[in-house]
Order: C-alpha cells, then sequence, then structure tokens
C-alpha cells in the first residue's frame, strides 16, 4: 500500500527511479527530505535543476563540463596520451587512482548488441578526427573489462592500427587484497599469463 | 579526488545527505538524474519541493498529511482502538499489514537520554487530551521493541494507567521463516513466555 498522501508519493516515486533505488529505500529518503531543512530540500531541488541545465559534454573528448571544454582538455593540452574510456565516471575513477596525467576520450557507451548500440552510438569519429589532428603517440583503452568491453577494445584497436599508434589495454590480472583460491579462472589465467618478473 | 564540475558536486553533495547514502552511490545517482532527461529532473526538483511545502502532520494525530487532518482520522472517526507509533513510516507499515482498521497516534521519536530526548520532546500532550475527548476503550503500543521503544511503552502505560483504559503492546515472539538456531536469546525467551495455544 502506499502512503495517502500525492506529494509525498511523488517524491517516493521520483527516487525509485535512481539506480538500485526500491520502494522501501526510496521511502526512506522521502522521510529524510521531508523531516530536513526548507533550506535542504530548495537546496536539493535547485542542486538537480543546475545539474541538469549546466552539465553538458566536452566539445572534445566528451567529458562532464560545465563549459565549452573540459578541465583535464584545459590543463593537460600538450599531453600525448589518450586514455578511451566508456562513461564520464570513468574518468573521474582513472583521475582518483592518480596513476594517468594524459588526456581522456568518452565513448558514452560500449558495443553492445543486446541494447541495440552498435558503432555509431560510439563517440567514435571525433576520436579519430582527434587522432589525425593532435600528436598523440599511444591510446591506453581502458573499457570494462567485460563482453562489452572487451569487444569495444578489439574495436578500437582494429581501427587505430592503420595509423601507426601504439595502443594499449589495462592490464588484468589479480586485484589488490584478493585470495587466490577465490579469484575467478579467467582472471588467475590471465594473471599468469601477464606474470611481472620481480 | 572530486569531480571538476561545481554543480555536479552540488549534486553529489545533496545526495550524500540522505540516509546510507556514501560518496560513491551519490555519484551513482548523479550521474543518473544528469543521464535522464530533462522533464524526468525538473519532475524530481519539482516533487521535493512540493513535498517539502505541501506536507504537515494532522492536527489530530501527527501522521503526515497534506490538509487540516490525515486520511486515516478522516475516514476511521469511529473507531475506539488508538495505535501509538513512534514515527509516520511506522503508520504505513502498519497499514501495509493491513491488521488495524482503528487510529493512529505518532510521537515522533522515543524516549532517548542520548540523544536529549526526554517526555516533552514527544506528541504526549495530545494523546493524553485525545484519550480524555474521544471515546477510547484501547491503547496499543507499537513503538519499536528496542531500549528507547521500551521505555516510551513502559512511559505510556504508566500514564494511561490512571485513565483505566485497556493498554496493550505488540506481541514479541519469532519472526515469520526465522530459524529457532538462529534467533537471539532475548527473542526466544520472549517467545516461550508469549507462548500461545494451538
Amino acid at each position: 500500500m502506499k502512503s495517502n498522501i500525492n506529494s509525498v508519493n511523488a517524491l517516493i516515486n521520483c527516487f525509485t527511479k535512481l539506480p538500485g533505488v526500491g520502494f522501501k529505500t526510496a521511502e526512506r529518503y522521502a522521510y529524510s527530505v521531508i523531516n530536513g531543512t526548507a533550506e535542504d530540500a530548495q537546496a536539493f531541488s535547485n542542486a538537480i535543476m543546475n545539474a541538469k541545465a549546466n552539465v553538458r559534454f566536452c566539445s572534445v573528448c566528451g567529458n562532464f563540463t560545465d563549459s565549452n571544454t573540459c578541465d583535464v582538455c584545459d590543463s593537460r593540452s600538450s599531453a600525448t596520451v589518450i586514455c578511451v574510456v566508456s562513461y564520464p565516471k570513468d574518468v573521474i575513477a582513472i583521475e582518483k587512482s592518480g596513476g594517468f596525467k594524459g588526456k581522456y576520450h568518452v565513448l558514452h557507451g560500449a558495443l553492445s548488441p543486446l541494447e541495440n548500440k552498435g558503432v555509431d552510438d560510439l563517440n567514435l569519429k571525433s576520436l579519430m578526427q582527434r587522432l589525425n589532428n593532435e600528436k598523440v603517440t599511444e591510446v591506453i583503452v581502458a573499457t570494462n573489462p567485460d563482453v562489452t568491453g572487451e569487444a569495444t577494445a578489439t574495436l578500437i584497436a582494429h581501427l587505430i592500427k592503420p595509423l601507426s599508434i601504439k595502443v594499449t589495454r589495462l592490464a588484468q590480472g589479480l586485484s589488490l587484497g584478493t585470495n587466490l583460491e577465490y579469484a575467478d579462472e579467467v582472471t588467475l589465467s590471465r594473471a599468469i599469463t601477464n606474470r611481472t618478473e620481480l
């Protein structure tokens, strides 16, 4: 049974549209908003509208930005390595790791016949243009190590090969803190194949 | 590291204020809003403002409502049993169970010295007024079966005793589907004490 109050139901309904949020959790979020201060509610409401209105895609790399080009493109214009990722959130994940100081290119998806996502649905044309126009020495393909990500990586490698630019893929192996006996077979097999010298 | 875009950060920050939402989850919610349609964002933003602006407490029982009195008070004015709960969400939980057709009274909290919640912070005065003015045959105390809820139940029983109105407490025992060997000692001991005849 739903609550009898329309404005609460409308809010709960909005929260259930968030990823991984069911009715119970949405209810909890809605009560938290209602029990909070009017200022917090106003700030929340404005933040949603501002984020939706201001955030667009960088005209160069496709990352999130609130101006024409993103901060990474602006601050690393001399970098010669491009890291290709599926989504803007992957850029943030890699930036957090601190292990990369080059530029990015965001595909906004991965090849997925099941979801009707083909070559033309990815932000690939502008990548090829960048490879022709910018000085690029290496492309790191950082799509996810799953079926769609691997397929996308193979496609990109195939497209870039003729330009004689080095194409690399993120290393696959054991995660830090993993227990050998619980690692899945494919990961373990790749960890053996890609073993490094000590 | 945070994302470099202020409007995204502001939205992530708002989401982290929801109960049980950390930075990663807030990030995921924010991206979902940004990737959604402008209509959805607008609806979400409006729902927050409407809920905060319209939802108030029923002048009789303290439940959520968007008019002066709540739907339960309006539709069950002849009921003579009052169920006392801690929060408006408990009303919805009991209504969902379908096991109760009486009225409610919402305390908006429970006795909790640690959180500085004393007798005066609970919606008790209006409960005593209702017991004097309405025809009430029984008060069911449905506060949570934890330390603060039990303390509140004891207090209410103590207050109502002089009015010679029957005061009951929700049954405590095994949950449906529990395994005896995993039930905690207190629950099991209460289930034995409160055993029912077959």
